[in-house]
């Protein structure tokens, strides 16, 4: 019989990996259906402080004691530290790695996968190429190496939120509806609610740069330039993706700008997400970013600072570095080029100021 | 000479007023030009506590120590008492008082006005008409009862952050273009960017609806439901903002929403403004909204709670409350007819949701 359950595996398990296997393996419970309730989640393995395996603690313990404490994850969520026997059989993949492991990971499953198949991904961040300065998206990465479908769920999810079942939305990127209702089952909830368009491009760019521009509030924040500064900045910022966005591709409605995925992630991160409280602790103690990654984050890196990178390689292939102010100024102010109060004065002369208006 | 000087008149001098006010005089005084220095601003007489006049201590200690305290006010803005006075020979009308005083204070200057006046108001709220529930702007009030044009100012502008000079803008709807220079060169500075736009409808109708909205967030954040709720309930509320005003009028382009008057300052209210902390604290305490005014806010009155009663009754009459759920809650929440948590559960069923995506 369970040859006929759809698998599903999930490839990561770090803060959000975590939070969506608690959240998947508690759904496919309560779905007395066509998915196995076995799901293989894969665990980069760690040695604790204590001298245990993470995988182990996971399987022993249903928490994830590192990247997601104190949350309870199910009991058919279990950890393997083998990336190949968690996906084997699997129908259904979730990808939750960091970005820069992406290529090598996919890589490493080349021809191990199902050919029926199909991937969702989680992962903030696109890759800018060497050569062509051109953009690559990481749902990209996943179907062209995986020879799959990939489609691609962002939105306003902070992971400790989502453990804690609070209220929260999401946007799903899917170019034809065909996994739609599969993707709905697993994940769509009463505290969790789903919305599906087909610019997945749109959805994982604005994913990635919205980690830019919380940094930039951050910024300013630390510089304490109050709410009517750090309002301005979202906004600027936000008109920044949107146009960053275009210049990659047409989206096929405006309003992709203000689902979950947009407007609400930038939102929810700065407000509070990793992005922004680094940040803002750069702006107030001129320490750098390693350092904060190290003694505030509990070793967990940053998405923004790699993101403002490619980003901004991208726009200075293109030459439109003056149009963007804010990721040009959040990319030199990572790479401690220019301090962050250069950011702030250069608010003045945004180029939104300058625009013919209609 | 003097009588060809342009005159400007400021009605109001609460938070923003002696904000507005400060930010003007301090800019005519370095404008060598056609701008009587001397403006005048209408301040409704109150007696301090220790029994001096707030116009008296305006003009002597140059601050309004009551509702803008350690903020200079420079010395060619001048508090008077008589509303008349006040406006008897402006060119220009800066109209910033209660919006629920808007039509006695016109009735009160009608026909005492020059006729080549203007107006600007920078006055958050509007009106339904209790017999027709039709929607009835403040720049209509001012342009119909005093005849004369009227613009309207609206943006991420907390008061106090303004008076520090610290960088902010605002959005300014104005029909046609013949006062937009005059305006320009009043109030734009580097640290006060301001843009234009034909849609003074919608500028007036964001201005006023993102204080529900805002409360909305507070509802959610006094019960702790995290940041990713607060994201989503500032989404589906920016959606229902949008929704409102489309009832109303259409706009001339859709980037109305994505300026300073829009998305920016819901942002900022959002985050810290006086309708979110209100909220907050009604969520948190459940004390009535009088107590926390009278109590927590030095006896400012919150200006949402009135328009989530006018939007109430305007939904009401075309009976839609269930498309707009977030403003029909934080009616009833005000009108404590239910309770805050009511506003956290429907989230769930919000009609976003069972729409029809593109």
């Amino acid at each position: 019989m369970s040859t006929s359950l759809k698998k599903i595996a999930i490839v990561g398990s770090g803060n959000w990996g975590s939070a969506i296997a608690a959240h998947i393996g508690d759904k496919v419970l309560q779905l007395d259906t066509e998915y196995d309730p076995q799901i293989l989640m894969w665990c980069k393995e760690e040695i604790l402080d204590d001298g245990s395996k993470l995988t182990e603690v996971i399987n022993t313990k249903h928490e994830n004691v590192k990247y997601l404490p104190n949350k309870n994850i199910p009991k058919n969520v279990i950890a393997t530290s083998d990336l190949s026997e968690s996906v084997k059989d699997a129908d259904i993949l979730i990808f939750v790695i960091p970005h820069q492991f992406v290529k090598t990971t996919c890589e490493e499953l080349k021809n191990q996968i199902k050919s029926s198949a199909f991937a969702l991904t989680l992962i903030k961040g696109f890759y800018v190429d060497e050569k062509t300065n051109e953009l690559l998206l990481v749902s990209e990465v996943i179907k062209n190496t995986l020879n799959i479908p990939c489609l691609s769920m962002m939105g306003a999810n902070i992971a400790k939120e989502v453990a804690d079942k609070v209220f929260c939305e999401a946007t799903i990127g899917s170019r034809d509806e065909e996994h739609n209702d599969t993707v709905r089952q697993l994940i769509d909830r009463p505290y969790f609610r789903v919305r599906f368009y087909p610019d997945i491009e749109i959805i994982e760019i604005l994913g990635a740069l919205k980690n830019v521009i919380a940094m930039c509030a951050g910024f300013v924040d630390g510089l304490k330039a109050g709410f009517n500064t750090r309002a301005a900045v979202l906004r600027l910022g936000f008109r920044e993706m949107i146009n960053f966005c275009r210049l990659y591709k047409k989206e096929s409605t405006t309003d992709i700008y203000l689902e979950s995925c947009g407007i609400a992630d930038l939102i929810a991160s700065a407000l509070g997400g990793r992005n922004y409280n680094g940040a803002k602790k750069m702006a107030e103690t001129n320490r750098s970013l390693e350092d904060i990654e190290k003694k505030d984050l509990n070793g967990q890196s940053l998405q923004g600072p790699g993101t403002a990178k490619e980003a901004y390689r991208f726009l200075e292939g293109k030459n439109l570095l003056d149009q963007f102010p804010l990721f040009r100024d959040a990319y030199l102010i990572c790479e401690k080029k220019i301090e962050p109060k250069k950011l702030l004065d250069n608010l003045s002369n945004h180029p939104e100021y300058s625009q013919k208006q209609q």
